[in-house]
């Protein structure tokens, strides 16, 4: 397709603009075609305006309807994918299986979505009948079940140009909750945002949902999405991005005369706690899975272990030594991130206390290069700055000399998507202090593996306590993120036939249903 | 009891400090004995450092323990109940009925949330399981259910001495999900919380709970309440009084480092809509009906309808005349409520295009003189002033002479708790799309009844978008409040011994579970 650099209102496609941007490719720094124009606040009016038009009837389609809707969007991208593919390895510089493997993911995500409101319980109904007779006062009829917010504005990720960006998790689980959705595409991959917004654009129209479900802006700019966020038609964001950025925008919805949710994933140096008798045990093994998740995708996931808290091991530093000193220097997604990379990095070195024990060396201005540190555990727990996030392939070690250090790093921390343990049998069954500290920091708890690699389903909890998330009861992944697009919604005294049909008494769509505060299934 | 008025720190009393105050007599305006110290903001980090080392070890309380501690407070209620009755009418002006139901209303939270939490289910435990040979990479055993957010700090109801202050709704939710709760007592009723918190500190020492599980902090002032709030230890807010109060809260929760939610049930008008048909079949059984509800309680409840919007009708306006003319002046819970009522009233009654239909006449300056008023829509949409909430005996039916009138009359609310509408079968049938409008600005839709009268049970949602709520997506009344200080938490990889019981493979509480995606029951 013909990649055109207009943002997309609705059913069309906005104006040239004075304000215009390219997309570099993100190995060589050349910027490539074509031109993207800036939205104007008119056009993000527009949009606003199609989006809460849209609410009442889309909110209010069946959910059967919404699941093909979703699936039509999966196979629309899916068909994409010869065009996709090449513009996101340009744009994001990440190799072809990561490509397809993330467009398998964004689609399987759509589907998932799309069999859980077909199935339907998800929706939490629950129901008390009436007891006309109960004393002092009858009980009325009372129902409840989770409703849509309104318009999302879904904010792209910069190091998921497909599963966390136009049609990932963010747009999936508003879209599958009955919310339209306003993308603020990245300007660092405008151009597979470009081809994966037309592929919603035509699957609204296909699927003949309103016009207004979705629109996307393009801006060069950071200002835009602050209008977007603080816009009075807009009731919820989701967000994957940086820590600055994120609260950010939390701020900006927690300012407004009616605040709204922001759902921010944002900041996690995805600890590890390797404990002395696995680590005697296993401790080259565990330095072998420790470079691959630290260097998988050039560290640019979110789930990157950036500390390693352990007791010293000469095996283990020296695989650790090995495997850093030979790993590949990497394209990472845009310039700005390898200069962040590459600035933290060089700050984190030249803090009191961290020692490098290997950096791969390279004369290549253009990529990262992994590397692998160590501190000790009383300059960690002194200095904050040791446990900020630098976004990228290297690790940092935390040695520690006994349990307590182990359980004073814990205490450091703040919030995390992760905290994952490696410990034998024996261990594990005496860590219970430690386990109860992480799950205060952590949305998840890893045993005996590595952080990288989410999983999509029911169980996923990716979120965890600020700054990992702005919102630590929520999930971006899996299922569950679904919910932070609704509220529940009581209905007193209704008529059967006025009654969603997730409430109706013969129970139409045979879902699980609270009644009279037991299970119905 | 001895009511000292010393805060309540852990298993200790705060001593004695320089700042006191007394609590007034809410029919006489005379101090009742005995002064109050205020907390220093020592006693506030006693008591949240007392919070914080209770946490680990009473989040980890068998659900069954949390249970019978929670009964353990409801039958020391109980069984003070003679001294509560008296204090409580003299503090609030409530009426002896009152006291004892709001007592038995207090006390049956209690035991539902015990009851919740011992059949266990309310944790949406998931299960997914291993999938070794998955290909291209092996599926974790991955498993999740709700675990507590940590120290919450509860701020009692001017309006609910008992039900939602110190042992009320959020308190009860916040024990029940594992949290430790840090009361901020309110200065109106302050002797009646010291009741009911000697019974919860005599529950924690009789069931051995740790001792930071419960305090509670007498403050003359509301500078402490904000100092509780912005403390680190403090990971979650409940609140119920003014929307200025509210938002104060909920904006200091949002500018600290680490940001927290508030749950804060703060403002609403709860709009009454009368259909045509509706007025015509029974316009007088629903100005009676209307006239009980305002004046319930002198007022004084969260969901007391403020806002009635309905075409013109002689019998209805004739009857609520007749109604509100002979309603009875009302003692308010405290003098700055009743001189907000009288003020808000004087108020609304200068704004343009506003009539008073009837208001009691009395020279008693010490009661509320309920009051019924009368606008048009369009002044209605026009000014936003004739929206706000006066707290107390009043309402203001807004006139419209066609279904138009109604629909912008609906578009220009605020988020409420409820909204009704009063129609026959054929109008409901017709009345999708002011449904529609009103299930977006409230979390109760009410079908031929009135708001007052709110059900404690699994299926009631007691929220709404702001400002009814600084959360939309929560309730602070019934089964579901449990979840507003709970979080998330995945387990990955963990062995069963490891796991919490509720996760365990053979299901040891038997709970209902989503396993792989299906319901285990």
């Amino acid at each position: 397709m013909n990649i055109t650099g207009h943002s997309f209102l609705g059913s069309t496609r906005a104006d040239d603009s004075s304000q215009t941007f390219h997309v570099s490719n993100a190995a060589t720094g050349e910027p490539l075609e074509p031109a993207f124009h800036s939205a104007s606040t008119e056009d993000l009016e527009k949009a606003v305006s199609l989006a809460t038009q849209a609410f009442s009837s889309y909110s209010s389609v069946a959910p059967e309807t919404r699941a093909e809707f979703l699936r039509t969007i999966a196979e629309k991208i899916d068909a994409l994918g010869d065009e996709i593919t090449p513009r996101m390895m340009a744009e994001a510089g990440l190799p072809e299986p990561r490509c397809n493997g993330e467009r398998g993911r964004t689609c399987g995500q759509l589907r998932m979505f799309a069999g859980l409101i077909e199935e339907g319980s998800w929706v939490d109904a629950r129901i008390e009948t009436a007891e006309p007779d109960r004393a002092p006062i009858p009980k009325p009829d009372l129902r409840s079940m989770r409703r849509p917010l309104g318009p999302v504005a879904v904010f792209c990720a910069s190091n998921f140009p497909l599963a966390f960006s136009v049609a990932g998790g963010d747009t999936a689980s508003a879209l599958a909750a009955g919310c339209p959705v306003i993308v603020r595409a990245h300007s660092a991959h405008a151009g597979t945002a470009e081809i994966v917004a037309s592929a919603i654009q035509a699957a609204v129209a296909e699927c003949e949902m309103p016009e207004g479900t979705f629109s996307m802006i393009f801006d060069a700019g950071i200002e835009l999405g602050t209008v977007l966020v603080t816009h009075p038609g807009i009731k919820a964001v989701g967000f994957t991005g940086s820590r600055t950025g994120g609260r950010a925008l939390m701020d900006a919805a927690a300012a407004r005369p009616e605040p709204i949710p922001v759902f921010a994933e944002m900041s996690s140096v995805n600890p590890i706690f390797i404990l002395p008798g696995a680590m005697a045990e296993r401790g080259e093994a565990i330095a072998q899975g420790l470079v691959g998740s630290v260097t998988l995708g050039a560290g640019q996931f979110c789930t990157c272990p950036g500390i390693v808290i352990a007791g010293a091991s000469e095996i283990f530093q020296s695989t650790l030594k090995d495997g850093f000193t030979e790993a590949v220097p990497a394209t990472m997604l845009h310039t700005g991130i390898l200069n962040n990379f590459a600035n933290g990095l060089k700050k984190l070195q030249g803090l009191s206390g961290v020692d490098t024990i290997a950096e791969v060396s390279s004369d290549e201005d253009n990529k990262a290069r992994p590397a692998i540190l160590k501190a000790s555990a009383s300059d960690f727990i002194s200095n904050p700055g040791l446990s900020e996030e630098v976004f990228g392939p290297s690790s940092l070690i935390i040695e520690c000399g006994s349990k307590q250090d182990m359980i004073a790093a814990a205490n450091s921390l703040e919030g995390q998507l992760t905290a994952t343990i490696h410990a034998t049998d024996e261990e594990l069954a005496q860590a219970g202090d430690l386990l109860q500290i992480l799950e205060q920091k952590a949305g998840r708890l890893i045993i005996n593996s590595f952080p990288t690699g989410v999983e999509v389903n029911s169980s996923m909890v990716h979120g965890g306590p600020y700054p990992a998330t702005s919102d630590g009861a929520s999930t971006s992944v899996g299922t569950g993120a679904i919910l932070r697009y609704t509220r529940p919604v009581s209905f007193q005294g209704f008529p059967d036939s006025a009654l969603p049909a997730e409430l109706q008494s013969s129970n139409p769509r045979g879902i699980a249903r609270l009644v009279n505060g037991s299970l119905e299934s």
